[in-house]
């Protein structure tokens, strides 16, 4: 039994949609995000960097999105959302994983909130390198997955999968939807299209980007 | 056998120093990324981010130091790099690892490469948001190692405090250095005697921020 604290549509999705694709038992506890319940003392004693998600494992929190992927594949081997430790698919997983977090994930922190660059809005010069910093990374996804895909790994779905569209999502209302890349958007239909995405909007409440 | 495409004191680093602590034979490929070696199509073709490290790994590049360091880890379970998978010290492992890639080394890279925010250097706002957001994750950092310590996953040394140790040293040129830390100056203490860090040292042949 597993316990996800989460708020819809945020970080916490892509664990969640790994909770569905396990089938593993969970409870879902919704966190006030506008209300700020982030910054309870009682949920940082759970997460210290006050985010969401937080999943509680055998009584134990752990953070990090793409970290807790890892921890359940390692729990679920037989939910084929990794390949097997000491392969060579494993490293391209890892590898994947750890870019989609520390490139794409931590670029749209600053790009969705200003405050972390030190103003209320993004400065133009700020608005353009940030834009094009994502863009650069789905024309390396989208040039990867043309010439490997159809799936980061290749033929097989994993968890890495789960994590780029769920980042591909955020870019909906930027200038440019990671949809205009053709490869993503291949994948991107490939991906919504898997029960576990529609019985997550519908758990989440979710009306947009839906694919269907 | 492996090939480490490196810089000296760069992010190569941790995965140098990863090899030389399981003593598995590499060879050091020098990218002079003064002289824009990073972007040769020849390199390009190993690393399509242009950046260092790439690690080959029987025959097949790998980049992303984080992911890289859970490869090895894997290859070489006797080396002490990682607890076991499944179990709770190894998502403790993934969690750490995850957060100082995606929340730390994310950060300085906007800290160092200003064009990455779209000007030659940082506004003032723009310092003060990053130094600000750096400084809180040594509180953090420092709170846990406090409590938890000496290490990320307490008693024992893992391929985490490899990658702490490198990042910690990356602020030695900032207003206020990691060092300022009590329980990361404990903690850099013990990581600047490990023989593996003597020999980093040598063979960069690095002399600034040696621990002796």
């Amino acid at each position: 039994m597993y316990k996800l604290y989460y708020s819809p549509a945020s970080a916490s999705m892509v664990v969640h949609q790994a909770l569905l694709e396990i089938g593993a038992d969970h409870e879902l506890e919704l966190v006030e995000l506008a209300a700020g319940g982030q910054r309870d003392a009682s949920y940082l004693k759970l997460n210290p960097l006050g985010v969401v998600p937080t999943l509680i494992i055998d009584g134990k929190p752990m953070f990090e999105s793409a970290a807790i992927l890892m921890a359940l594949a390692d729990r679920h081997p037989q939910a084929g959302l990794a390949p097997l430790p000491g392969s060579a698919e494993r490293n391209d997983w890892y590898q994947w994983i750890v870019f989609l977090s520390n490139a794409l994930a931590s670029t749209y922190r600053f790009w969705f909130y200003p405050a972390s660059l030190g103003g209320d809005e993004l400065t133009p010069p700020e608005r353009a390198a940030l834009q094009a910093k994502i863009e650069g990374i789905w024309d390396k996804l989208d040039a990867h997955l043309g010439e490997h895909g159809p799936f980061l790994l290749g033929a097989n779905f994993s968890a890495a999968d789960l994590l780029l569209i769920m980042l591909m999502r955020w870019s909906r209302n930027m200038p440019r939807t990671a949809l205009e890349w053709p490869a993503l958007n291949r994948f991107a239909t490939l991906m919504r299209t898997r029960p576990s995405w529609k019985e997550l909007y519908q758990r989440e409440g979710l009306t947009d980007w839906t694919g269907w």
